[in-house]
């Protein structure tokens, strides 16, 4: 029995590139004392993941020749550690690799009943991204117009979704008239931009003629500086990613409409999940599927996922 | 008697020029019924007046042949308005001009006793501009590090001293030594940054080791990039003008590092201190003469005021 392996060869410059990565077969590692032995059954695959590659952010980097850090769901294959036993069904850092070693304290156990689709998606850190970032960043009020970028996204999806359920109106954009026909049509977003075929500016200034209440930014760049040439008095601006500049080899330039902050009194404030994770199962308990089943019934859209092992 | 009025000519390009105003004597104006007339006393300069003259913002640009508007001090010389006897001091918007025609409900009185230069900086818009920028948006904390730039600036150099008043390390950034000199000796900031013949960047860095928890910025471009560089986790950045923007003939670049607000679950808000006019007894019964007095023991560094009449 072998454990495939996927390593860092050298950081990415700009798109990634096959040979970025250099695939090993190794032995299957044995848990130490206090560990646990993971069966990966199926990867996450996550925008952040290309910053983890490049540089320290509010985790390091991964090193050249290390396994390449990813999301994933597993079996426990092996167990010396109280409270876990060989069959759970776990989700952590599980890495590109058959098998992981792990201190359980990084890992959360995951109900069997629930599919691992949804445990990896809406209800794992995709939903609680969504749920806190908009609830607790983004504070929306009934009535508020909720703009979403990256909305056909594990994340973006989602968000759209609980701002309709808080009474918003929902406005996302997304590149491709197949994923904005999706949004509006199977989640019941009230409008879509699709800012590959149209000006998201110009869309936007049709779209919300009282301005932008909140804007949910997965994606940066120019759709950031055109969300914030339309913020209403007293938006906030959700900084959850900016997946347009994380293939850059020049920093990328800054919202030169930040300054549209001061004159509309706007608040652009950034979170990472990671604090949220405690109150995880407050977003889970919430994010129920019969409330959000639509998302798994379209096609599969918002979360690019990869089995493993069944 | 002649009312000396200077009016917009041209909408400036880069740098004021002398030739963007015109210099007119007209008539004095009689005030209207419910109006009073205003003897100019004393003009304020404020940054936020160039960006009146260029574009509409939180207020209508001035129009071309308009008086150019500023806020001024000035004495009731005529009034058709309850509540408003002549010889009474108030402060508005008066303009570039001798004598106003007003509608009182623009205007607020000032105590006789206090003397102009104090009620026009300190005891008035510019110490309620720093006391609520830095209390209701930055909201400090005993401990932290608060860096303020334009910092020998009329709003600046109080929010240093409400910083200290605070419990707060308080680090200011000012143009030339003489500036930075009174900041750290008169004004009992902890530490001064000459960004003319020092790098802020590395001097952030050097003095503020745990990073920065409150950036009051007052000048945007490169300083708020080196401030946002050096920001701490769960930073505040209190966006109040942008001085160095004000000048740009092409739209400035926005701030790369805006994207380290997600790293460090960071805040970036903006206000106008219109907003906080109705609470502006609360800041200038804080800021008491005695603690604030120093402002006016140094050289006069912070506000910049023109004498038009005794």
């Amino acid at each position: 029995m072998k454990n495939r392996q996927w390593l860092l060869a050298r950081r990415p410059h700009g798109a990634i590139q096959d040979n970025d990565f250099q695939f090993v077969e190794t032995d299957v590692p044995a848990p130490g004392e206090g560990e646990v032995l993971v069966r990966t059954l199926m990867l996450s695959c996550d925008p952040a993941q290309r910053m983890w590659l490049a540089t320290d952010t509010y985790v390091p980097a991964v090193k050249i020749g290390e396994v390449v850090r990813s999301g994933g769901a597993g079996r426990i294959a092996a167990s010396n550690a109280p409270g876990f036993s060989v069959g759970d069904i776990v989700f952590g850092t599980t890495g590109w690799q058959d098998y992981a070693a792990m201190n359980p304290k990084s890992l959360n156990k995951l109900s069997p009943e629930t599919p691992l689709e949804l445990a990896m998606s809406v209800l794992g850190t995709n939903g609680v991204t969504a749920y806190f970032g908009l609830l607790d960043v983004g504070r929306p009020v009934a009535g508020e117009t909720v703009v979403v970028s990256g909305a056909a996204g594990a994340t973006g999806s989602v968000v759209g979704q609980i701002a309709k359920i808080k009474g918003c109106r929902a406005i996302g954009i997304a590149g491709g008239a197949e994923k904005t026909r999706w949004l509006t049509d199977e989640l019941g977003f009230d409008a879509a931009i699709d800012y590959k075929s149209e000006n998201a500016r110009a869309r936007l200034k049709e779209l919300c003629p009282n301005g932008i209440d909140i804007y949910f930014d997965n994606v940066g760049g120019d759709i950031l500086d055109a969300a914030l040439a339309r913020l209403a008095m007293r938006g906030r601006v959700v900084l959850c990613g900016a997946i347009a500049t994380y293939n850059a080899t020049e920093p990328p330039p800054g919202p030169k409409n930040y300054i549209n902050l001061i004159s509309r009194r706007g608040r652009m404030e950034g979170f990472i999940v990671f604090d949220y994770m405690k109150r995880a199962p407050e977003a889970i308990g919430a994010l129920a599927p019969a409330t959000l089943r639509r998302l798994f019934e379209g096609r599969n859209e918002g979360k690019q996922l990869l089995r493993v092992a069944e």
